[in-house]
């Protein structure tokens, strides 16, 4: 079959990483430019549709699919990044429109969640599926859900924000403001929360920047509290997919991100947390798998399947 | 415009109520034949099939757009009612087959709680939604979830549980044999539950045979007991809605069913709990209402409405 192209961005707030991704998913050139050092959204715009077209003529492409882009608070229906906390770009930013009256071409935004579900889809684990969820685990947990083999945006674009499902009514307070979201149990802020609390609670001195990946370097050594830390951390997440699987019945449920590299610790008690909580009707019908994206372009990749959509 | 006519049967353990239904929402002409009177499932589907034929004569009707059936534990993509504990017929029915070879006509079959949210759709409030979930409160708690303007089904049929989705991992039993799901809490039973355990904590004798409706008459006549039973369902509800939003962003969410009666005791507190719990992104943009299907034939409306997906 031909190979297409396509242009993959993923904005950051500390980079916008811009790749040019073929067909068969793999990223074949790929910069980025410093988002932090732009505070004019139009001298931004121009230097991503600069790079885009030197990458395009460096590697002697003339044709593309299209441009897709994935941001924080990126909007699918409004093509618009609204108030996105961590980015220099204040309010309301049409960056769809901005791109496309520099480009001539097809080009797609959403939030980056829904771009790694996409990514998946298009390039990963999850072709030919058409009912599945992607968890994104990191600084927060964010989500993209396919129901029909289409992306569920819900009728405003933010729909699938499973991360702020509420987990425990009267739990750990969440970064939103409420209490007891699974991202106040899983995010990696979340996780290293957790630590700390057991090593409170057993007077040990956990160090202050403690992170996932010491978390899961102590659990290798033997350490209890980090083992127990992992086994927590899964309980959360069981209980919540469990739960969303009521909702839409997915063939599979992906995970993505830096915790998911605890590896066993974190996924042999998630499988068995989640399907002792799993209503019976469904046992055995849903898997949960990690993401069959590459880890360092899966945001790129993720971005640039939006234009396959 | 030129009105249609299609047939809706709604299948329940003592009755199979069965309606001639035109495209404007009215139900023309109702009968019904006692479910627990057959246990032959042929001679069952051709006294449906007779039933239906008698109907339509008996109304002046040649054309219908098709017959819709919505069952307990009826499964949309096979057709089929699998394993319904209430009904007479035991293991899997494929009654969708048994009634088109009958009719010759389009025949449509899923659950009670989706078919009741087409009707919703067709007929009722919903109309012109995209995205929108309707829960019936009953003996149990069902769901019907649309998104996209589609029914979410999943990938095996069995997708739109909400009433299983667990609120409190520690909580209540359910009779779905696990521990603190909504429907513990939400359904007439579990409403029922709540007001007797308040009664048992005050030194107060319930009736053992107290309904949902009588603990809306003692809330009218100012039993704090029973205005606080109907403030905790409102709780559970409202958290359990407010993660149902956090997943596919719903324009609104429908309530049907008797606990509903209780008005403004559930209501109230409900809305505010609902804009309560809600993730601050979606506050102000997902309606509360109350079905707006005449409340006797919601049921066979719903049915009837599978046939215009």
């Amino acid at each position: 079959m031909e190979q297409t192209y396509a242009i993959g961005i993923d904005i950051g707030g500390t980079n916008t990483d811009i790749g040019l991704v073929r067909s068969d998913g793999t990223c074949i050139a790929r910069t980025n430019l410093p988002t932090q050092s732009y505070s004019d959204i139009e001298a931004y715009a121009d230097d991503v549709a600069d790079v885009i077209r030197k990458i395009l003529s460096d590697n002697g492409i003339n044709e593309i699919v299209g441009v897709g882009i994935g941001a924080p608070n990126g909007n699918y229906y409004t093509g618009t990044i609204d108030y996105a906390p961590n980015l220099p770009f204040k309010g309301r930013i049409f960056l769809q429109e901005l791109i496309r009256s520099r480009m001539d071409t097809k080009v797609v935004l959403t939030n980056d969640a829904n771009a790694a579900a996409f990514g998946e889809k298009i390039y990963g684990g999850a072709r030919g599926l058409t009912d599945f969820i992607l968890i994104t685990l990191g600084t927060g947990v964010g989500s993209g859900i396919f129901v029909n083999g289409q992306m569920v945006y819900g009728h405003d674009g933010f729909a699938g924000e499973l991360g702020h499902a509420i987990l425990y009514p009267d739990g750990r307070a969440c970064s939103c403001g409420r209490s007891g979201c699974l991202e106040a149990y899983a995010s990696a802020r979340g996780i290293v929360q957790t630590y700390k609390e057991l090593c409170q609670e057993n007077g040990i001195a956990a160090p202050a920047d403690i992170t996932c990946r010491d978390i899961t370097q102590r659990a290798d050594s033997g350490d209890e509290l980090a083992i127990d830390t992992w086994r927590r951390t899964a309980l959360c997440l069981g209980i919540a997919l469990s739960n969303a699987v009521t909702f839409s019945s997915p063939q599979a449920i992906f995970l993505m991100g830096g915790p998911v590299k605890a590896g066993h610790w974190l996924l042999d008690p998630l499988k068995q947390y989640f399907d002792e909580y799993l209503l019976t009707i469904f046992k055995g019908k849903a898997d949960i798998r990690r993401s069959e994206l590459p880890e360092n372009d899966a945001a790129v990749l993720g971005a640039a399947a939006l234009v396959y959509e």
